[in-house]
């Protein structure tokens, strides 16, 4: 199934941290921090302006993103946890 | 009865999440996070601008589409429950 | 006694929920839920812009409406209750 | 004293409710919900816009008007109460 | 000392609410509401548009206004009490 | 170290209240409250409108100003304490 | 790894306080209050206006700043702290 973001929203799967750490203790779901990067999976058409000009986006798919904690919503989609956020909840891209 | 939405509302129709799960076991009404998905009934005919012109709707009539936890007003017509949003508070169009 | 609302306001008379459910049993006032539906008494002028522009109205009396919970304020008119809300806490209207 | 309230304002007498209720036990004036109506005693020139023009106001003095319950601020003016109000904050006019 | 103040502030000084009240018995001063009359003692130059317009006070100095209860700053200068406030904080002007 | 404020910010220096009263008792620092006067350090080059218009600023280094009680934020530089404020906080100019 | 910020951010090296104080005593991390300067490492393109125009950035890469005690989103990159921030949320530059 596949989503089409409206406006200037952006989906995003959000990147796993790694299940293990230095020294090899795996650290159980629940106590690991969310990471705040993620790879953008579909991008909206970007925002329509009063006077009807669209505004384009500046990021695409594929990008990898990093994002602020309580950005976006979640949303389960066939199984898997997405979230979708607006450009402006977008942080910064990584190079 | 037939609802006409006002501005740029939309009338929709909550996807029921599957009663039963893996194992067959029956998950009682309560116990179930309430589907973010739905289907749309009715548009209305787009926010008209201060300038007077009308800012034409995104999603139509018959649309999958995701939303928000919180999103828009829970109502009851003819026994049936709807949510009535704005365009604003949908995430995006399955396809 | 009548009442003209300023600008987009609209005066909105609450459709009772019945006092009698399926099988007979008299639920007490204090326990149903406010309904939501309502009809339209009577109608501002609607909005004036800073342009000075008059913003018509989209709905007139008579006109079978749905708002939400926490619409307008209630008032009291020679013993009746009545909601005054402006017209953009109408969700839609009933056809 | 006269006042003379700034831009949109509008000073308002709230009409007191009857001491007596059916059957003649009076009501003590604290249990009494305080009226929503009140007579328009005086009114601002209307609010100026950016642009320098002046919104003309939509009530005038000796309207008996609706108010929201926590519409504008009390005021003590040679010991009567008033309460000076924005005109937006006035629902309708009685007639 | 001279204030001058900034934009569309008025330094106002508050009326004092007379000592004794009938029958002679005097207030102490906590238990004394405070007043909402007082008299503006300087005034700004008004407010500058972002289109560089000078917007005119409607107030000067010497004026007896009313305030809202919790209106502008309170400040101490060369030990006496003000209050600071936007124009738009007062609510008409006494005569 | 100097530092340039940015946009329409002000650097503020408390001015020390006394630290002796009438009669000679020496007030604590914890029990003082804090003064609200101050003198302008340095002021940053104003405002720049979305049209690109930079709106000129009306204070300037050397000002002795009043402010709100909780105004702006407060830096250290140098181990000396100061306040960074926008213009739009600052009361008035003492004369 | 390299972060772009969108729009106006600007991402932030905080620079660490000094381990040690006068006296030569070590404050262990906690106690120590961030310090709120630091340096930019990489700056955005600026805002992009409703008109299309962009509005350009007023700190570079390597100026060091002062900035709020609550501003902008921590984030860990490569394991080392950083804050992207809104330009506005400079307070100013040091020099």
């Amino acid at each position: 199934m596949k989503i089409r973001p409206l406006q200037d929203r952006v989906i995003v799967k959000r990147l796993e941290a790694k299940d293990v750490v230095k020294g090899g203790i795996i650290i159980p779901d629940t106590a690991k921090e969310k990471p705040q990067e993620g790879e953008v999976i579909a991008v909206g058409p970007g925002k329509m302006s009063k006077e009807g000009n669209l505004q384009p986006m500046n990021v695409k798919a594929g990008d990898r993103i990093l994002f602020g904690k309580y950005a976006g919503t979640d949303v389960k989609i066939d199984d898997e946890d997405y979230i979708i956020m607006r450009e402006d909840d977008i942080l910064g891209i990584l190079e």
